[in-house]
């Protein structure tokens, strides 16, 4: 049996600590597996690209865990009333290949997310950094918002998107948390909501390249928090705000920003830092508080291995028992796997079958198989 | 909700139609979409190496549909107990990238790995073929002799493995069976199981170079049905076989196979053809009886995405409803996934939770997130 996190297991997980401490928590298991970035497999994630979006992969490993998260990204869903982005991966042992946990993971990525740009926001922008613009006010914005005024002290959020009843649903959903001395205000564009912030959060949608920021918006001192350019021909910034002579660029995984970042705009050889440089004190953050520093965010397997060890801990903790699913075959005899199929009495004994509840305790990988 | 295919439901599946059936079944879709070749998006799989198995991920689409499976090989596994082989796929709606079935892929690989052994030996055997050495009776021999025996017509299976008891619980499940006509062998050796064969199949588990076949065994007009050697450093045939001057050696999707195949023990620029080729004609499967014919089977993406379409077909079927899981949020606003979470009365109505039971019919795929 597997351990399953469906949308209803998500809604009792995150809802039981509230979002806040949830990103928050998230944020150092993030922080603690970037810490360790020498460890793990990296690969560009895989994409198929159609005329309406992208389905890709995600994989990792540490050697000791095995992650990958499926992740599709088409813009025009909410024409339709379905999401932009949908996500689920899957927790496996290296040791013996068994998957360990499938879970959601569109939830889970807006709150990954989150926690990462707020995260790097830790370790780039001005440490009396208190507003922040939030352009674009789609699915991903209120989890930008919770995170950046947990994790950062925010006290003012301006809110600006294109589309006004977006803005509107943003700030009826920040206002019904009641988050502590935030203040939310709507601005008519984006020149306006980032004119004299201090973080500034993009996290549009468009498949394209949209220029979501002009040089002439960015102010010295500014960070930018470039989250919606993720994918080849989709940015969000003039090409020219990467190329201010004190601007610092950081990424999450060089290869895969080149393809997928802001910085695609730019020649192979600009300059940028990696966020596990940042941690590791081999390139600042920020050298000086004038300086614009950009976190060119495309989002990185690494942050879904911990997301998803994250839940796996979280998931076991759950007092009435965690749901499962009979995903992999338990066999008395590994080499008769046509057993499961065999007519008769075997199939009953033979075969553990359907949902169940399980112990609440999480089991040790090798009893998986076996509890 | 994605519809969902457990352990319960294959079992169901395969066992409403038999193996044997559902076998032949599963390879004429997979003939009919190697047909289209073309249409598919092919790339290696990717693969992440432990000292102790390998973890895989095998994606494709052919523009409409888009699949993956997830697949690991451990062959220490049977030591404690556990399968060498677990899998589970997805196939999802390129035009949303919604999922639209997670499904088990254990027992599902094995039988689509039967199908596609058969189907390439239908191009490749000679037509009066009856005798076939299965050498390597775990988890997948039963398979590969249910394949040969309906859709090849073999009457004498001659079994061989190091360990005997595989060998014995192989006979017992394939006489309890009762296929029409076949002759069950145990051999003393892999030597004694080949000679005089019309087909040899390969279907062992070891994750390194061994050598199951070598030259002095293999005769004129043979078929060699090479499927366990299928990573890196795993391979079963002595290069002198795929090197003999009327050996014709065929491979399901090359840049994979010059990794993974027998092929990765030879030159780069060894002559083979694809059995797409094959099926279209552009290059014979047997030019004449005395050919010595050798499938290097590795398995591909698209057989996983063949029998994951025809997974979805069946589970839709099926007469009392199909199970489903809470895998993706349906919102009534697409913008405002945060809703999800809130807290109060907005939980219920917002979202579909749960595992439940759906429609016997199959949705429409946009109709997925709109039932």
């Amino acid at each position: 049996m597997v351990d399953y996190i469906g949308i209803e297991s998500i809604q009792k997980i995150v809802g039981a600590m509230g979002p806040a401490v949830f990103i928050e928590g998230l944020a150092a298991e993030i922080e603690a597996d970037y810490r360790r970035w020498g460890e793990f497999d990296k690969s560009a994630r895989h994409a198929i690209h159609s005329p309406t979006g992208v389905i890709e992969l995600m994989p990792t490993s540490d050697g000791r865990m095995y992650s990958f998260k499926y992740v599709n990204g088409h813009p025009k869903n909410t024409a339709q009333g379905l999401l932009t982005v949908t996500a689920f991966g899957v927790l496996a042992d290296v040791d013996t290949g068994y998957p360990l946990l499938l879970s959601e993971l569109t939830v889970t990525t807006a709150l990954r997310t989150a926690a990462m740009s707020a995260l790097a926001a830790k370790w780039m922008a001005r440490p009396d950094s208190r507003v922040m613009a939030l352009i674009g006010n789609g699915a991903q914005s209120e989890f930008q918002a919770i995170a950046f005024h947990r994790m950062l002290g925010i006290r003012e959020l301006r809110l600006y998107d294109v589309d006004a009843r977006a803005t509107e649903k943003l700030a009826r959903n920040l206002n019904a948390l009641e988050l502590h001395g935030l203040c939310i205000v709507p601005c008519a564009s984006a020149a306006e909501a980032v004119k004299g912030a201090d973080i500034v959060t993009t996290v549009t949608a468009d498949k394209r390249n949209a220029v979501i920021l002009t040089p002439d918006m960015i102010e010295p001192g500014m960070h930018i928090n470039a989250v919606g350019g993720d994918c080849p021909g989709k940015t969000e910034l003039h090409a020219d705000i990467l190329l201010r002579a004190d601007a610092r660029v950081v990424v999450e995984y060089e290869p895969q920003s080149r393809i997928e970042g802001e910085i695609q705009q730019l020649a192979p050889d600009f300059a940028v830092a990696e966020f596990a440089q940042v941690l590791s004190g081999a390139a600042p953050g920020r050298a000086h508080a004038a300086e614009v520093t950009i976190f060119d965010s495309v989002g990185f397997a690494l942050e879904d291995y911990s997301a998803l060890c994250y839940l796996h801990k979280l998931h076991g903790l759950q007092k009435d028992g965690r749901p499962q699913i009979d995903l992999i075959p338990h066999l008395d005899n590994p080499k008769d796997l046509f057993g499961l199929l065999a007519p008769g009495p075997r199939l009953g004994p033979v075969a553990q079958t359907g949902v169940r509840p399980a112990a609440t305790r999480i089991s040790a990988p090798h009893a998986l198989a076996t509890p």
